[in-house]
């Protein structure tokens, strides 16, 4: 059973980081086989260029190998902080361009593009850990949280993936030593929740 | 009087293309100096690094130019696709490295962060112009439509720009010459009526 993690911050030092680094650990302990990104770090490309959008357009060695891992993934866990309602730059550009049509999502036969296309990823539950330094009244009262219809109904509900779970912890700018090691181990929790021990005989 | 329009598609032969030329020449016909950035041309870099960050990090010559032209604009128009509910990652990272602290909203002394910022800009109105190829019904039921929540309250909410308006055209993919026609006039006359003639003694 495999599992992407997928990390979008610019700080190595950052919780996020903490976040993604004890999902991949959880999972590795319960029995998965991790494809890990920090895209940061592998310096991804967030841009799509025009002539890679259509099904057969040209797309990248970089941008296959991501392809590949989506579709072969059982689980998706998504980390990065809420900047402006939205991923980082350089998340929603991996959205882009890894969802691709054929990949991600497919439209019946003789759609233009109009129509309400097939989700084809195989992945059955997606999480998603946001951090934020906005208090969660606000952030529902004055911005109505835009992250949750993004990744649960724009992205995932879209793509075919069932689950979906999101957690967000704040207020990160504020927090304690001791804030941030229950909420790694929360986050633990719920990969394990929803990526439970695979016995070895089902590895 | 200035205004800038900031425009995010990749194909310069594109219906955002034209609206967004369409905006400039109508808001150079009403006597308003616009900055004009068609991003994808301009090879810009959505993605900010950790050092960018901060109020005093390091900004390259490229975002405090942007920075600059962004506090001294008196309207602002943004024209991209809906993607995912978002706009393209170079538009998004357009957000993250051009509305700034200090340049778009600022912290009340002592806050670190965790409080309501106060928005900076002195942009009377902001116009927002989308294409989509999704039915408003279906946008608004099975998407929640974020991209409203997201310009209005979590970017020119934020930022100070109190009048918001934005529109979206659709479906792109099956739309006539002659819908598109009548389309392009419709967003020649929203600039107009949010930036209307200025007489030559008060240019």
């Amino acid at each position: 059973m495999k599992v992407s993690i997928i990390l979008g911050h610019p700080h190595e030092g950052s919780f996020n980081h903490a976040i993604a680094q004890r999902s991949k650990q959880t999972l590795l302990e319960n029995g998965y086989e991790v494809f890990y990104h920090d895209l940061y770090h592998d310096n991804f490309n967030p841009v799509i260029l025009h002539e890679e959008i259509p099904e057969d357009g040209t797309v990248d060695p970089v941008i296959r190998k991501h392809c590949h891992e989506i579709s072969e993934s059982d689980g998706i866990i998504i980390v990065h902080p809420n900047w402006w309602g939205q991923p980082p730059a350089i998340l929603k550009g991996w959205i882009d361009r890894v969802m691709r049509p054929g990949v991600a999502y497919k439209f019946e036969e003789g759609d233009k593009g109009e129509g309400i296309p097939i989700g084809l990823l195989k992945a059955k539950a997606a999480l998603v850990f946001n951090t934020s330094n906005t208090f969660e009244e606000r952030e529902l009262q004055v911005f109505g949280d835009p992250l949750e219809r993004i990744w649960r109904d724009c992205v995932f509900g879209l793509c075919g993936v069932k689950t979906f779970y999101r957690k967000t912890y704040r207020v990160i700018v504020t927090s304690t030593f001791e804030e941030r090691s229950e909420w790694l181990k929360d986050a633990s929790d719920i990969v394990s929740q929803y990526f439970p021990l695979i016995s070895v005989d089902e590895r």
